[in-house]
């Protein structure tokens, strides 16, 4: 049976109807009927061919909710019926150190939902049953998708460098992903600070879960922050003052960035020495971390905040993610059919 | 009582005797007499006032071994006639959060040997009781001197960030701090490669503990590394090409500085978000950190690889460390009177 989806077949192109065979099912394949799908800048950036790793057509959609309606017949974990989540990474090798280690994110052959490959767009898409993660009772699959890409990239640091409820964190960009962050980590219980760029956030950034926020383009704020911070986490996708954020962290402190940074963060040396600091970097989460997440989320009432287009309007829903004004994360129902 | 020592009185300047008052002891002060002290290069860029805070006359030497002679009324952990080691740090503050969470290294407060006070190129040198610890029996007190700032220096972050005996690990720099660092990590367990500038160090690198070495000039070599290392500690103070040492590093690897490299290092967003990767840096360890580096050092036999010169020859054991001929460091003994 063919897919009906959206698909650009040029960069920065509107994305119109596209059909496709799939061909048959992979042995460790599933198959999930699209219900709905997180509009994710990826998305865009991969449309624009902004990494030079496009293949048009190309059809976007990473933060997926369906349901399984075809197994392959080497599959676990899910049958047929059951809802699921798909996000950023389809498919891994199984075999790797990083695979049998339960670090199948970090896998070398990690297959990307929208690389080389059609997405969520779509009314049916694809991937090996290891990616499709069961959403838990009490996660509101009309929001959820959002958590499948931007959710997990902003809790996978918090699990994998040990975030404690005792730690002073800071998160640098609220929008799809640093909304997200303020989130998790204000039920993670730290003590949750918002940098941002304008005071009118700031009610926002409370809202959010912020306990306070502080003004990056205001020195003298800045300059009061120095030591305050055990983790910044950076999710803009944008170049910064680094060596002032370095400067906020307390001893043995880590700046984290899974924000695309377009140019190398170059550091002092001696700030980092003298502080025993960090920075890092760290791609969306395993399948055992998202299943956390999911949990978590379920369990402390976390959504993404979203606004909702349906799927045949995604022109328009790109048009409002490239504007910037999307709050904070569009969801495409699909009406495709 | 004054004390005798050596001094320069002006930057780059020979030392030559110097007799200074240190004063009442202070109460939580311990007093040592210098038995032998190594040289680092430290006190030659604070000889050089290469980081503009020397302050002349200027007493050298932060590598010392030597017996107490004299208690303040407020000391703990050490008796008269113990043999200690005191290194770069002789002093914090006690209170803060980081001195009461065993992390002194990273006090705020922290006081250095050689920075605003006089050194160990003398007959007595003074610190607080926390940083004088006593030397364990099967530690060679006579070569141990180095063990007390380049020892700690690249044993700590081994600590600090748990590597592992089933660690890949590399080490840049084979001088006064990689020297130790390769015994260091193959007493610990771990698979340690040297990186080197030429094939003719290569010999020396096996000695000192490397399971094989890497010409980082060597393209070919540098390529077959790719994703090789859970750890790389770089000991040079030198700019390196930082990216192609982050992409030699494994999933979840980290590129640990030491040295005082005098560039900002910079990196690439991507390969770190991708791999999960991590820069970081790190001062001298805790007393107790460094009482476990001496107890590890003598259960194992490791002793740094030294050359000693009498102290009244100290001009000529700072030229010999100037000509980077020192294999790997110095060591004066004292026969000032």
């Amino acid at each position: 049976m063919n897919i009906k989806a959206l698909a650009a077949f040029g960069a920065k192109q509107a994305l119109q109807p596209f059909e496709y065979n799939p061909g048959p099912l992979g042995s460790e394949q599933v198959e999930i009927a699209v219900e709905s799908c997180g509009l994710c800048h990826s998305d865009l950036s991969m449309l624009d061919n902004d990494w030079g790793m496009t293949t048009y057509p190309f059809v976007p959609g990473h933060e997926i909710i369906g349901r399984v309606v075809a197994l392959g017949e080497h599959t676990k974990r899910v049958k047929i019926g059951d809802r699921v989540g798909l996000g950023w990474f389809s498919g891994s090798c199984g075999e790797c150190a990083q695979c049998l280690s339960g670090n199948q994110n970090l896998c070398l052959k990690v297959e990307a939902t929208i690389i080389g490959r059609h997405g969520g767009f779509a009314t049916r898409v694809r991937a090996q049953w290891t990616w499709c993660n069961p959403l838990p009772e009490g996660v509101d699959a009309g929001k959820a998708g959002p958590l499948l890409c931007g959710g997990i990239t902003v809790f996978n640091p918090i699990v994998q460098f040990g975030i404690k409820p005792t730690d002073s964190v800071a998160v640098i960009g609220i929008g799809g992903l640093g909304h997200m962050a303020l989130k998790f980590l204000r039920a993670w219980g730290c003590d949750v600070t918002a940098f941002t760029t304008s005071d009118s956030k700031r009610e926002e950034a409370l809202r959010l879960g912020a306990h306070r926020t502080l003004n990056s383009r205001n020195a003298d704020e800045l300059a009061k922050a120095v030591g305050s911070f055990d983790f910044i986490l950076n999710t803009a996708n944008a170049d910064l003052d680094w060596n002032t954020y370095i400067a906020a962290l307390k001893p043995k402190g880590r700046l984290h960035t899974v924000g695309a940074v377009p140019s190398p963060i170059a550091l002092g040396a001696f700030p980092m020495i003298l502080g025993q600091k960090s920075l890092s970097g760290s791609p969306l989460g395993s399948p055992a971390t998202t299943d956390s997440m999911l949990q978590f989320s379920a369990r402390h009432g976390i959504a993404p905040t979203t606004e909702t287009f349906p799927m045949s309007r995604v022109n328009d829903a790109l048009e409002h993610l490239r504007s910037g004004k999307a709050r904070y994360r569009i969801v495409l129902t699909n009406d495709l059919a």
